[in-house]
């Protein structure tokens, strides 16, 4: 998977105005697509969920793999696809890496998906 | 593509909490992905962006076909999978087809990914 193609959700968020208040143009249809589908994974959003639960918003790999019931090469993909997108930064420490929510990343994507005021 | 195993939107908003504020369950992440991964395609986001700029939130499929650039059976696919999602509502009215945004759909999404509140 060539998650090098999912751009940060930050450029995301500065491209585009809520999806229901303009028309989205192509390109910024492309880039909310790419963050979109870094989310649009049954693993990945149980991460993502896992990370923002943990104290301080920040998780070690070692705690992860076991309520996901999926393998330490699977699950370290799977923070890949949602480092590259811009939703986790990842910082090594001794054996270990850890995960921290990027703050306002999710409600970067939120903020694009709600309507436009009624 | 099982587009019949995409689930409305209405039953991820009534299943999930706020992604941050609790952990998601296995099934309910499924469910969101679901839903996400319906709406993480330029072709979709641009659809659902271009009926809720239309008048009444309402758009004729005729209308919709030359702004992608898109044949009328990609489109149609990819309409489909957004009704099948819960994001639109498809009436047919003589010829042709109307699809509306089905109000609350896209909000519901946005909900479930906003952090808990800070």
């Amino acid at each position: 998977m060539a998650s090098g193609t999912v751009l940060p959700i930050a450029d995301v968020a500065a491209c585009c105005a809520p999806l229901t208040r303009d028309t989205l143009a192509a390109e910024d249809a492309e880039k909310l697509a790419r963050s979109l589908k870094a989310l649009a994974d049954p693993a990945r959003l149980r991460l993502v969920s896992l990370v923002a639960a943990s104290d301080g918003a920040e998780a070690c790999v070692c705690d992860l793999t076991e309520p996901l019931g999926l393998s330490q090469p699977t699950v370290s993909h799977h923070l890949k696809v949602l480092v590259d997108a811009g939703f986790l930064t990842r910082s090594q420490r001794g054996t270990w890496a850890y995960y921290t929510l990027v703050p306002g990343s999710l409600d970067a994507v939120s903020r694009l998906l709600v309507s436009a005021r009624s």
